[in-house]
């Protein structure tokens, strides 16, 4: 809103805020209930003193567009040239807070408007640093854009034909061999949870997973009445042998596991272990849905293979994206799992969304086909073990003695547990002040209060260095 | 699976094909409980006669991998090297049956089928014809990638601002003026039903829409346990008038419109009922989605503004697509409404996929504000037209006294409704064995038992030809 704002003009700018506010809500953009941001956060928005927006607000209150709540903030009220006469305007706020899906938690909200700040040091971002994002690369496969392989009308539902016979040869490489009709390309890996959520399980059930898990900052299953139930993992993974109790104690109709480089542990599940867990899927007749969204950058080398090498039954859904490795903007992932399940999948996509950009899933080929992924690869591996490196060295140097953590093999995550209680949520405040975005470990695990997550894969060496001393700070002064 | 065959080789077909099968279970793609395709569909997959199909059908039997169910076909069973021992597999049939969101209705799902197939003649499709995309228009842009306005990296909630700018820019050439805050970009109209379904409104609602409308051929709303209300239009589009009286009677909390080109009968509202529609959606509370797919087709003429330029209450949440204009593979549509609406709807959309693809974003904004938008929309009109009326002419020669439809001035489709009763199933599967395929109207209207949802978008001139000759012959026969 801010470039609206003509500050040569005449016309006083608390009068021309008034101005813009007024046609916000005059054209429904704003309409009634609306709670419009605080005068704090509009002083901010349009570069002027408090009191200028408050002049703005006072005349809007005064014209009946404007109500403050004691508390409550200023909502949007009637419109004065419609007059009382019209009656009771529709009131969206009630359509926004009634619709099944659970809003993001108030801390991700928080941290989603945060991180695009300039200023911000993003410890938690789940995400690779511009600097590591491929666009060289990506330019080149588009500027070599060849039309017999490009698809602009809507796909088969699996997906382009061409696009998952790549994945499937990739998949082989890694020790799991499927059929390209076994293969769904889905709109990132988020994306195959949502499916599964709306296609394969009944309101009420329950899902296991790790616990703290990525899951948990999620509400894919919890907003279609579904449960969570954390199982424990230590350092070689999620325990197998727990499994038949937990399943029984909560009904469990699947499990739900980040076997390789763990959101948010940073853990990797042993080979031993995997086969077990395998074994007792098989024993339960429990499905298992594998997340690999982190299994090619291993730092120290080669991770065993995924479960889903392991699994001649067709018990494992393996759901694999190339958000961590080349670009979470392709929105390019995939499910691979017995053919029945993908078909539901596949029509379930088509009924939600008609399947994936075809330009996306066209570049997707193109990366992995040319060689272009592993040499993109190679190159991000030796960058994340620079950057893990340098984050162990500064947590060894700030937070000895006051924290533990494991070190990580791969991925991008530190899950760093402080000795002594304290208030996590403060923590999170008092680092944002200082222009630090940390994710909470309560984000993962509810009960985690003592623990973040620590993200090596944004933040600049400098910034990892000053972000986890500020940390280390607040956190001594909080203990 | 038939390139898997080798005839040069000296194992016998039916073994190989026997061999080909056992893999697909033993390696869990085809689980326990799967139903195989029938031998008639293998036979014709594998390309040899049917009497090949059953040897190796009876090899597996007789091995216990599979077990033919009388009538319902064949089935994967038990495997022998697991043994009895093992106990019960895990059976994801009954996931695959219990998933909250519905399957798609079979016909449609026939139609997904079969349409892939080279030698049918799509009279019902909703797409453009292969020959009017702009594959060459695409690989300029492509080749023209600027890295500057590409990103990489996950976008913002409500998608790429830049897209968001130039959408803002085409809306206002159309009389519709919304801010780029009020807009999410979503991956195709569709997908802004599944949020909106998912994220306005409670179970058990209700929506009033159009009958038939493309909307009864969805089960967005349905599968989260709302009720679709139909209501009567007429040439001139939905009465405005009735909509008090239903809204009562079912208790809706919506209305879903295609106000202009509708699908699937073509019809335009009125400035008029477009006006009054907006004041009676005031009167009575009731929000509106307006679905623009089409608006831009128009072949006689520009259609009057769409719904959301009279609106000045933020009533109307507006959809639209490039799907129709430009490319459904690029997934790109919109969303403009309310602020607080639209961030709900962004939230969902974060929690369901992290955004539409960038790549698809960004082609967008390019193609919207290069021009390259206008002059193949241009194209396009006046192939259209020459479509359309090649299908009036058509229907005049061949179906004059039996049917009746009326001249749709924009959009895709012609609804045909036959004089007499017949049985509408029948005909869609005698066109089929003629290779035709047509879409009943029941699809859009339980009770529309005597009309078809003619396109003229996607068959050859002389496809449309053969076609509606065919479809008049049958017709004939069945009434
Ligand atoms: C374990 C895990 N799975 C899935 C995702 C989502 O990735 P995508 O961008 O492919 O949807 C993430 C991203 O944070 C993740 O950490
Ligand atoms: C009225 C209408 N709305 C929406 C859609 C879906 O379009 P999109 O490809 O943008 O999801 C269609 C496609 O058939 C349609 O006819």
């Amino acid at each position: 809103m801010n470039n609206q704002l003509d500050r040569n003009s005449d016309i006083p700018l608390y009068q021309q805020i008034e101005q813009i506010i007024k046609e916000k809500i005059l054209k429904g953009e704003w309409p009634v209930g609306t709670k419009i941001p605080s005068q704090r956060k509009l002083a901010s928005i349009f570069c002027v003193n408090r009191s200028t927006v408050t002049a703005a607000i006072d005349e809007l209150t005064a014209e009946g567009l404007l109500e403050g709540k004691r508390g409550g903030g200023t909502k949007v009220t009637k419109y004065t040239w419609s007059g009382l006469a019209s009656g009771p305007a529709l009131d969206w706020t009630s359509y926004v807070r009634s619709g099944i899906h659970r809003p993001n938690s108030l801390t991700i909200q928080e941290i989603n408007r945060q991180e695009v700040k300039k200023e911000i040091i993003r410890l938690g971002t789940g995400e690779l640093s511009p600097e590591l994002l491929p666009y060289r690369d990506m330019k080149t496969i588009l500027r070599h854009a060849e039309a017999e392989k490009l698809t602009l009308g809507y796909e088969e539902p699996k997906g382009n034909r061409y696009t998952r016979e790549v994945i499937k040869d990739r998949l082989e490489q890694k020790g799991v061999s499927v059929s390209p009709d076994s293969i769904l390309i889905v709109s990132g890996a988020l994306q195959a949870l949502q499916l599964i959520s709306i296609g394969l399980l009944k309101r009420k059930s329950a899902v296991l997973t790790e616990r703290p898990s990525y899951l948990y900052s999620l509400h894919v299953f919890q907003s279609m009445e579904m449960k969570l139930c954390g199982i424990p993992a230590d350092e070689k993974g999620l325990d197998p042998a727990v499994i038949p109790a937990c399943k029984k104690q909560c009904g469990a109709d699947l499990l739900y596991t980040i076997p390789t480089f763990h959101n948010p542990t940073g853990r990797q599940m042993t080979e031993e272990r995997k086969k077990e867990l395998i074994r007792i899927s098989k024993q339960q007749c429990l499905p298992i849905i594998e997340d690999d969204a982190y299994g090619d950058l291993w730092i120290d080398g080669p991770p065993s293979p995924p479960l889903k090498a392991f699994d001649q039954d067709g018990n494992v859904l393996y759901v694999g994206t190339l958000s961590k490795t080349v670009s979470p903007g392709l929105r390019i992932g995939w499910v691979a799992g017995p053919e029945p399940v993908i078909e539901r999948l596949a029509d379930i996509k088509m009924q939600t969304d008609y399947g994936s950009s075809s330009l996306s899933q066209w570049a997707a080929a193109k990366w992995m086909e040319s060689g272009l992924y592993e040499k993109n690869l190679a190159r991000i591996r030796n960058k994340l073990k620079i950057r893990r490196d340098t984050a162990l060295r500064c947590l060894e140097a700030h937070c000895e003695g006051i924290a533990s953590w494991e070190k990580p093999s791969g991925g991008f995550y530190i899950w760093v547990t402080f000795h002594k209680p304290l208030q996590i949520h403060t923590l999170f405040e008092k680092a944002l002040k200082k222009n630090i975005l940390i994710n909470p470990g309560t984000l993962y695990d509810q009960e985690a209060r003592q623990s973040i997550r620590l993200s090596y894969s944004y933040a600049s060496l400098s910034d990892l260095e000053k972000g986890i001393r500020t940390i280390a700070e607040l956190a001594r002064e909080l203990m």
